[in-house]
């Protein structure tokens, strides 16, 4: 089951961009929205939705005659997956592209209308628990049985609101970044009671709107990604608050350590410090963080691997094969 | 008190890497060897570096030429910042010090000779707690009242030594990652009875031979790296054994979402499994992971920042000041 139309519930910073990348990849979309003074606040992040992609697309041609002419490999950072692959890439199909998205694109109040025919409804509403059980209450028995339900939720969990959605087999996560056109990543999340057809049908629309899918496939506070970031910028905050070291030499150690761009407290400046204090209130009121880490698991996993010989680069073959390079 | 007189104690990968260097840099640096045995593998790893640093040299000019030439910045991973400074680069200069190097360096197996002058001693001896006991006591008679003892362990903690080695006020550790002329760190680390003087001499040392020093103020497992690696490897292996989701799709959202050139798993391969495996062992024998992060200081820490308006990368100022850029 191909989705062929899509509806964007919300028209926020993600909701804009997920209804204009489905647009751009030629998806009949429409964004619900609650009222005209909603419209007022979605209409102009479209606009400037149409100008940031036509610069990266103008941007990318320059970068890609440089190289070709130069015979150097493209710098990291110059290209939009989201937008076109290198290999094959026509700045005026794209930008023409762009131009049509903008007639794919229809902006609606009326929820019934906007439903009514939708293959799949990408709910991108704000973050509060009892909002988002109100509008499931209200969307349920509006969309035809065919429709699949996403939820683009960075904080709660899709099973909190399976059963109001009156398609709990139907219904699952989809989990954007923000520039979904560069930071073209789509974190797939089933609950417990996602149906492999709809897990799937969705691993293929994020494919089709120019997402590399990352499959979940058990429910996971955090998806991949947060459950990472997380206990590793907690690792370096209790570094630097127990005067083990300071910020610019714990982000010294990791970007030397790892080559990579930025270290913890960098990324925490861009993540932002409220939300960080956010994050960390739960844990004060527990005096050790008990991280359920599977270290059973992890060990038999490990031995495993061991066992068969495949124990990283230096052997041939670890998670990965090197035995071809 | 500035080191003129270096001694390394051990010639294995990191031993034989450190001499060079501190030889590389001018100082007059003995490697103390046990047996005849040793100085046939030692030999070997000193010829093989003077290859690799002639070589190096060689291809950071060639990559200086061509940045100039094209008027681009120079490619990162080009350039050892443990060799030479960019912007005041004289590779014939530089292949003379290596040369020099070679002349600067000597083998000794007799242990009261190599030490009886030594400004510092650099343990870097195999990781074996009684094995290095043993070391430090038939070493700590030998050293002038001077010398500064540090130790390159990865896993052991200087105080568990500091005893053994008659001058627990001049002994610390000094943690160097391998290829320590491209990867230029080094961790400098104290136990509770280290002095501040000793403590800035080894800060002084590191930027003598060419190393960015990171300080870590007091005594911590893993040193700074470590203390951040493991946990995020915890929590990649974690989703894996999990079933949440394969190490594949796990990589592509670190990458993909931090910039990182490698994921969890690409830097297992590379650490190797059995490393992994070693390390997740402790942990297989207590059901939860308590993590003794200092939530409530980290959460004071935050708080106090918030207050005087320093909330990151929007607000201009965060851990870092962005104002002026």
């Amino acid at each position: 089951m191909a989705f062929q139309k899509v509806v964007v519930a919300g028209g926020g910073v993600l909701g804009s961009q997920i209804a204009f990348q489905s647009a751009y990849c030629g998806l009949d979309t429409t964004i619900w929205l609650r009222s005209e003074g909603s419209i007022g606040r979605t209409q102009p992040k479209i606009d400037q939705l149409v100008k940031d992609y036509h610069a990266q697309i103008d941007e990318m041609a320059e970068a890609l005659k440089k190289s070709q002419e130069e015979g150097e490999p493209m710098p990291t950072g110059a290209w939009a997956m989201g937008i076109a692959d290198p290999d094959n890439f026509d700045p005026d199909a794209c930008h023409k592209k762009v131009d049509e998205a903008t007639k794919n694109l229809c902006l609606e109040l009326d929820m019934a209308k906007a439903v009514e025919d939708a293959d799949v409804v990408v709910e991108s509403m704000a973050e509060q628990e009892k909002a988002k059980i109100d509008f499931y209450k209200k969307l349920a028995p509006l969309m035809p049985a065919k429709t699949v339900l996403v939820t683009n939720s960075s904080s709660l969990l899709p099973s909190t609101f399976a059963r109001y959605t009156g398609r709990p087999d139907r219904y699952l996560a989809m989990h954007f970044a923000n520039h979904i056109w560069k930071n073209n990543i789509a974190e797939v999340m089933a609950q417990s009671k996602t149906s492999a057809a709809s897990f799937d049908a969705v691993i293929g629309f994020a494919k089709k709107i120019r997402m590399v899918p990352l499959p979940v496939h058990k429910e996971k506070a955090g998806y991949l990604l947060n459950s990472m970031l997380i206990p590793f910028l907690f690792s370096a905050m209790d570094l630097y608050v127990n005067g083990i070291s300071d910020p610019e030499s714990i982000d010294t150690a990791w970007v030397r350590g790892t080559g990579s761009p930025n270290g913890p407290f960098q990324i925490l400046d861009v993540v932002g410090l409220v939300t960080a204090y956010n994050i960390v209130q739960p844990y004060t009121k527990i005096p050790g963080f008990v991280a359920p880490y599977n270290f059973k698991g992890i060990s038999a996993m490990l031995k495993k691997k061991i066992d068969a010989g495949e124990t990283g680069v230096a052997a041939g073959k670890g998670f990965y094969d090197y035995s071809q390079k």
